[in-house]
């Protein structure tokens, strides 16, 4: 069965040193490879660096803020691929051919800090976080130990410890970590170790069923975690809502007793702090009460919702979260500090974390080294290499101070009232319900179906109206907002508001906007 | 038990609008926030990011190929938390105080792209992969669907193609993910989902102990996955090693039997190209026969040693790893991509991942979209958010060419060769074994020690040494190299060469540093 790798290797043609700078006369050869000095023309290299920090500066940044700019220039997947030049060769390109593919590759992709960029829960550009990710960019650090990552292991602590604080915990722990997705499974981890810790060793077979409280309006992240971490998605009860997306804490005790009796043993309530698709937050005090009668570890997903925590005025939306076990919050998301930037707080101040994950790597986690290894986090986190994405986070904070981000987070909730205001005045334009935070969900109900019964055929053509105007607003360019079915309801928008570039005319643009486009439907 | 979060709210003073540019005339307030315009100042935003990327270059790209520089400017936990100003506050910093932060954040950093920067499996400045990271930096966008990031779901395409040719695999799939850990966590669940597709839905509850394979000199990630995907630490059969660190084929098959005698339920086996001490390579070939025999799925760790699939002269290293289910192959390491780029491959072309993964989301992967929604790849992750690492390595590869690339590590190897030859020659340095990639293990023996005999007495004062020697050259920050005990022997020195911008005159420095560092010990 065996087979010559070599022969298989899909490479044809001379080697040729791209990189190679004039070898110097006393060449020292090992294996045909000249050794002396460094091979790289460092001098071209930067020069192309430059010019790229150029052209970024010019198509990118400058333009950012550019409303006349298209959101995207769409193409079909078949015909970009034609228009770009994907293929790896095998010899390389020039730098000026290389500034060109840079430059088609921005004018290919969708300006996601465009003012009008409305499709997901992040937008909008920071300069202060770009710079902390331009700077971690060329620092190139992984975040596990203290030794090769002195800076980025303190601003992680120490915004970790200034999130905790504005969870109202005393004091915690906590990771940053590739979203919220992971930060889901990272708690449910926890709260499966804090219920049996042998699980870690003994893994799962043989066990009664664990089970999980999650409302039907929670991120899909909480499917794929139980799912991933062996405990099954059937597993994964969700609780009903109200007409709002809200949790209804009776039905999750009924729930609970209901797992029980069945024989499953019941170990995490995950409550939803802004929801994806309404922003609805559930009623975290009602469930607190519940999870401690039971004895249930509660997480809260404030993934969207935690920078809500910033504002006075809105904090409230999160009533009761001190009394989480967890908390995943991403700060990428309203608080603009880049894709990814998302923490996982955990309340627990005996190591729990740790003892949950470690796996005392001796080639990394030496103990006899010369400092305090206690800095040396690493450990705590399911992966080795790791991004210092708390620097992102910090910069901001640095920069506008708490008030700052209070303000950016006040301001995009009055923008999304005055947004839901004016789509109450609006004739054609109807709200799917009052929200709560930053997410806008409308109906546009065209002329042509404006005087029609809400009966079923009603329902089936505005369900075409959404998908159609994306269609049309994308190949146009001028705008980006999503859509989507939603439990029993049909397509409609989802509007995000978060960025401080965004403003009132904005607001009005998009209603006229969606307006222009679906007035002949 | 409910309480007042407003009451928590750890902020104090006044509102004060940081980013505010002077409110127009005929404002539109709603809640006490002026809605006209964007608030954020863009010309000063745009020139302090302008002035940062001067620093940037400056201080990190320009300086990444002086040896002159230090590598690490040293100072203790505590030390370093007084000279950073760490603080959050509630009002933010001026331009010109965030700039001297920006500064104090790059002198106190560990310089990764040194040329003398030997400390782990990654190093040195790849200028084309740098740019890419700016570029999606300033771009920000997330990888799950074409609508909204276009061109790197198709540069993440082309770039899996490739590495599958590489492979020596006809077609196949894959994901580009944070992590060679989190590689071999899909990996492993794949493999599971392969074995038994109800643990999905079902779990592990109630189902016999599922069983796997790796060497004892595997990645620390295994335990960690095994952990989080419950199936547990002690569900991991370590396979013994060779004296170089390779898996006894012979030892693995026993297990397996010993395994299915006690009842449980073998399914995947996990091979390491390239092991994180000492570089060895598991033979693919008699494995891959032994997973054929037993109807075991074969993943290969090949997170630090796919690298050389790019060499013709080494690819022989990973013979047979055609034959693998999957692989986990880091680009970011030999390759210089920047953390993170890391994939997981798969072989199956049925859609498994998908299958395995998927959650359906419905605001984000709707059915009815304008375009071919095949092209939506992001419920293939576990992740929602997911940064678009597969275009460093692609920018990379484009200004390489595959030649290039090529070089690149036949060099890294050749410099390894040289460095290991010297080690032969010099009196008081001793390798632990010859190697087979880049990992170059060997003590340093100082001349108090010289002639002592190799009993106990020697080898404790041998594994003082190296931590001495590692504290005195990162307080000196002439040079970083890794050390660890491993498996019986005593604390040695870890030398991984990489990056293009060292050469042999870089090689003969550190002997010379270490020496002259542990000459009196």
């Amino acid at each position: 069965m065996s087979s010559d790798s070599d022969r298989e290797c899909p490479l044809d043609g001379d080697p040729h040193q791209q990189e190679m700078v004039p070898s110097k006369k006393s060449a020292v050869l090992v294996d045909g490879v000249v050794l002396n000095g460094p091979t790289t023309d460092a001098k071209a290299g930067e020069k192309f660096v430059e010019e790229a920090c150029r052209l970024i500066m010019e198509e990118v940044v400058l333009k950012a803020t550019d409303v006349s700019e298209k959101v995207c220039e769409w193409r079909p997947p078949e015909q970009l691929k034609q228009l770009l030049d994907l293929d790896m060769r095998n010899t390389g390109e020039p730098h000026h051919r290389l500034l060109e593919l840079c430059r088609d590759v921005i004018h290919y992709s969708v300006k996601t800090n465009h003012p009008r960029f409305f499709n997901q829960l992040y937008a909008g550009l920071d300069y202060y976080s770009l710079v902390a990710r331009f700077m971690t960019e060329a620092l190139n650090p992984s975040v596990y130990t203290y030794e090769v990552s002195p800076v980025f292991l303190l601003v992680e602590e120490a915004v970790l410890k200034k999130m905790i604080e504005f969870i109202g915990w005393k004091e915690g722990d906590g990771i940053f970590n590739p979203g919220g997705s992971v930060s889901n499974m990272y708690a449910m981890n926890l709260a499966r170790y804090k219920y049996c810790p042998d699980i870690k060793e003994k893994g799962l077979s043989g066990l009664p069923r664990l089970i999980l409280f999650t409302s039907a309006e929670c991120h899909y992240s909480m499917k794929k975690a139980a799912s991933f971490l062996g405990i099954g998605t059937e597993n994964v009860c969700f609780v009903e809502t109200d007409g709002r997306g809200k949790m209804v804490p009776e039905e999750l005790e009924k729930q609970i007793w209901q797992a029980r009796k069945e024989g499953a043993a019941p170990f995490l309530v995950c409550a939803t702090s802004g929801t994806t698709v309404l922003g609805a937050f559930d009623p975290l005090d009602e469930i607190a009460d519940i999870c401690e009668r039971h004895g249930l570890w509660l997480h809260v997903d404030a993934s969207w919702g935690g920078s809500a925590l910033m504002s006075r005025k809105h904090r409230k939306l999160l009533r009761g979260i001190h009394r989480a076990d967890s908390v995943a919050w991403n700060p990428h998301k309203m608080l603009m500090a880049g894709i990814q930037c998302c923490a996982l707080l955990v309340k627990d101040k005996s190591d729990l974390l740790k003892k949950c994950y470690s796996a005392k790597a001796s080639y990394l986690f030496q103990q006899d080294k010369f400092y305090d290894v206690s800095y040396d986090t690493g450990d705590k986190s399911i992966q080795c290499s790791r991004r210092p994405d708390a620097f992102k986070f910090w910069m901001t904070w640095k920069a506008l101070g708490t008030l700052g981000l209070e303000e950016r987070v006040n301001r995009a909730l009055a923008l999304s009232r005055y947004l839901v205001e004016e789509i109450k005045k609006r004739e054609g334009f109807k709200l799917l319900l009052e929200p709560e935070y930053a997410n806008i969900c409308f109906w546009y109900i065209p002329p042509s179906l404006r005087e029609m019964e809400e009966g079923p055929e009603f329902w089936e053509k505005l369900n075409v109206v959404a998908p159609t105007i994306k269609e049309r607003m994308m190949k146009k360019g001028s705008l980006m907002l999503g859509y989507q079915p939603h439990r029993g309801k049909v397509n409609f928008f989802r509007q995000v508001v978060i960025s401080p570039q965004v403003s009132r005319e904005d607001m009005d643009f998009l209603l006229d906007e969606i307006d222009l486009l679906g007035r002949d439907m």
